[in-house]
């Protein structure tokens, strides 16, 4: 099935989607090929799928930051880890980047989110994180944060986790090019080589 | 912490360590770094540490088949999935893979037996391929496996296993330089950057 992009999956509470949320625009204009940024409600796929990847598995945790400082090195970019973990305002940071995306500056908004959040730990969805990053990306804290309240915003989020679940997708960051999917930061050149070439090339 | 090898750390009921077993020979060879091939009870410490990857997780075992079918084709390798998972006889074939290591014949038996495991459906451990694979490595069946039953190899197994404990090792392939732990098939080349310039590098 030829695409003509791929979607990019993913919740801001994933840790490795950093990586991807960085390196992607850049990535994007390099390659020529478009991604579609597709934010829905990983955790509560987890949640019925009882995926729990990390919490009360301290030691598979301790390696999870380990690999994400040492691959954030390899990429040039910053992670001072750990940060704070799991995030308490998980919904809103999804409302408000589903609000952005629509409204066309969603993905300067999530990766400014994404820096404080592993440059200064500063918790993505809560302040001071929040309204400085929508500052950055040049929107009025105080619309946006009513504003992704909107009913409009979760009939876009929710119907999001539903084509979701309905893929099979079941974590974040995911890459979707037609039916294949491609989970991890790791596989994001995995999914360019299929949308390039209909297989994974080294 | 310098070091004149790389541990690669295995249990042979792992679907991704398909991989690496098979590749890790041809590169060895290439590279000329040495890898110290420590078979350990993986299973014991993600029981210990409620680590469940895959049972009872239909969508994200789907998921596994399909990345693992699309890597093997990548690295030039068959794969047939789903192969019989999980193992039945995951201690047997663990010792024999110990005993083979301690007498110099590991590597070629292990290879055999993951391949009549993902090109030939058979399970590791169990019959036809228990004996089919030792022949192969040019072993007496029954000596192997009345062998692997001492003491002595549950005692190098056992070690194994608490060192990989101790190490913060929780699933299979893991790949230990010095104290850096890199986890997954995904993660060899890492390892070997690391190896060689103490970072990874693209």
């Amino acid at each position: 099935m030829p695409s003509d992009a791929i979607d990019f999956w993913f919740t801001t509470g994933s840790t490795y989607t950093y990586l991807t949320v960085q390196r992607l625009p850049a990535l994007a204009a390099a390659s020529g090929v478009r991604f579609n940024w597709r934010p829905f409600a990983a955790r509560t796929i987890m949640r019925e799928q009882n995926n729990v990847p990390f919490a009360g598995k301290p030691v598979k945790t301790a390696y999870m930051w380990r690999d994400l400082e040492r691959r954030a090195a390899m990429h040039g970019l910053p992670a001072k880890v750990p940060v704070p973990y799991p995030l308490k305002e998980y919904d809103l940071a999804h409302r408000v980047a589903v609000l952005g995306l629509a409204e066309g500056w969603g993905i300067p908004y999530i990766q400014a989110s994404y820096r404080r959040w592993f440059v200064d730990g500063q918790a993505i969805g809560e302040e001071p994180n929040l309204s400085q990053s929508l500052k950055e990306a040049g929107q009025d804290p105080a619309r946006c944060i009513e504003r992704s309240a909107g009913d409009d915003v979760g009939e876009i989020y929710d119907a999001a986790t539903a084509e979701a679940r309905e893929r099979g997708i079941f974590g974040s960051p995911t890459f979707s090019v037609g039916n294949e999917l491609f989970w991890g930061d790791d596989r994001l050149e995995d999914a360019l080589s299929w949308y390039r070439h209909g297989k994974v090339v080294r």
